[in-house]
């Protein structure tokens, strides 16, 4: 809007410039009105929202177009978890300042993701604030009536899954924080580059969707640790969980930093920001369920086993000792 | 969960006390799942997202009462002027700490409000942040399909018409900030507590929103200021509008205010936060809309037309003379 005789705010020239380019969905509306539309021809909608703030999510130098794809993404493996096809999102943004050369690259990045994990902008709203950025996403998914993958539903004798691997988005953190994985990793700028992709750049499991409505007993996405929210699994299950430490997937990056001790796997599983999907997989179903996960490009490892009884999950060494988690998951407070 | 079993983070005990009594749908799922699921049985689901933020939206010393019912109503007045009926909402909550005598009455204002307006909380997520406190809701509402209210459709000869009165809020904002209604009400604190009451606590229009959807061409909820609002409208529908300034609908108070010389129609005009209502309605529609308010307990004023043209919508004073508008509407940025 740069006709002088419309009432054109430097709030609307910024959604009109970057955002609006985002809302390929006719019901969005081009972002012209005050609401959006979602249609569900007898579908159930799944609705998931997680905010992303600066120094807490990610770091105040961290890209503006990795923040973008972490603020969806984190959404994208919510729904992913839930067995929920990607519909669309809403969008919240916490702005100091309007600032072109931050917002060109976040909102270009916002858009390649909407468009690749078929995901459009629905809405928004765009606030000032003299705080931390802050990027508040509500993403909408679809399933069949009823299909929704849930937390609770892990049944004893069920496996435990999970998707990629475990603890490289921490080992990312510590490397940015120069902690003690940078100077074991010293050797391999590959690597370093690696867990700092994994820490900036969630890959959500989109394409698992079906098979996790189709197979799984129970689900989440691991974003605050695997150890921690295993335990909430098991926790609305009313289960609990051996684990075979040794089989949790660790990439050769991971893998280094162990063996050269810069840490532990206990550290490993109570890191957080994985955003791979766990879950409870009937024997009867794992077959099926590892053959979708193939055809979808998805690594997949069984970790253990859901157990009868409501004690803390174990995590068992290649000895069978039980290790000792310092710390269950990350908490905001 | 105070089982000492159990993976109680402080934030999985802070949404327990305070927010999971507000879940009251089974959709849910008594916030113990990753997502929510919202039933659509072939209606449209609105979707409508506004964040609060301190300093900005509220005043850092509003009462957290206060602050939690205007976080929701705002999202509900964008509901109600597109003819929806409030469905549900998700909560994020920014907070610098987990206190509980700043939650305690948030959380259950939220719950009253979320209960009288027929909206019940969803899912949310808690995140920590250094900076301002941010409350961002994104509210659902359901329309029968394609009934949407929107804000373009407005033609010429259409009655400009808003709910409540203008200008309210504005001046209670003022009265925070001590400014020049704050001297001119002084012998009136029944008037001054009603103003910084419009302020801190909208009324959305929800009851009527049937006879939006019956009837009116066009419509959004005025928050950044009327005539900066309706210029909006009158921009994504093609036409112009001429508003007959003395019919703006004032409470007592402000037309004191304006007769005292504190501050002019132009200030009210201009200023943030009304929440209520502004719509087109044909001239044939207008008894039945009417008596539809009527029955909703909302009051109505027409205050001017809708005419052909692309200019700036004209404010006319008592002598037919165009009043000069300082700004056209509030924006972050």
């Amino acid at each position: 809007m740069t006709d002088s005789n419309k009432p054109a705010s430097a709030e609307d020239s910024l959604i009109a410039r970057y955002f609006r380019p985002l809302a390929t969905d006719p019901g969005a509306f081009d972002l012209g009105d005050d609401a959006a539309i979602l249609k569900a021809a007898g579908e159930d909608i799944v609705v998931t929202t997680d905010a992303v703030v600066e120094g807490v999510h990610f770091l105040a130098d961290d890209p503006p177009d990795t923040v973008a794809r972490k603020a969806l993404r984190v959404n994208l493996s919510d729904l992913a978890a839930k067995g929920a096809t990607p519909a669309g999102f809403v969008l919240t943004l916490a702005l100091r300042a309007a600032d072109d050369g931050w917002l060109r690259p976040f909102a270009r990045a916002l858009g390649e993701d909407a468009q690749h994990f078929g995901c459009p902008l629905l809405g928004g709203d765009t606030v000032s604030t003299p705080g931390p950025l802050m990027i508040s996403i509500t993403a909408f998914g679809r399933v069949p009536s009823g299909k929704m993958v849930h937390r609770s539903g892990a049944k004893p004798g069920d496996r435990v899954v999970v998707t990629g691997t475990i603890g490289d988005a921490a080992l990312g953190l510590d490397v940015l924080r120069h902690g003690a994985a940078t100077a074991v990793l010293a050797d391999d700028a590959a690597a370093t580059e690696m867990l700092v992709a994994r820490y900036r750049i969630p890959q959500p499991r989109t394409g698992l969707a079906k098979a996790m409505r189709d197979h799984a007993h129970a689900a989440m996405d691991v974003s605050d640790g695997l150890a921690g929210d295993l335990a909430k699994l098991c926790d609305v299950s009313g289960v609990s969980a051996v684990i075979d430490a040794p089989s949790i997937p660790l990439s050769a990056a991971a893998a280094t930093a162990v063996a050269r001790g810069a840490v532990g796997i206990e550290t490993l599983v109570s890191g957080g920001d994985d955003y791979e999907i766990l879950c409870a997989v009937p024997e009867s179903s794992f077959d099926a369920f590892a053959q979708g996960a193939a055809i979808a490009g998805v690594a997949l490892s069984s970790i253990g086993t859901i157990i009868a009884g409501t004690s803390v999950p174990k995590f068992l060494d290649a000895q069978g000792r039980a290790i000792v988690l310092p710390r269950v998951s990350y908490s905001h407070f």
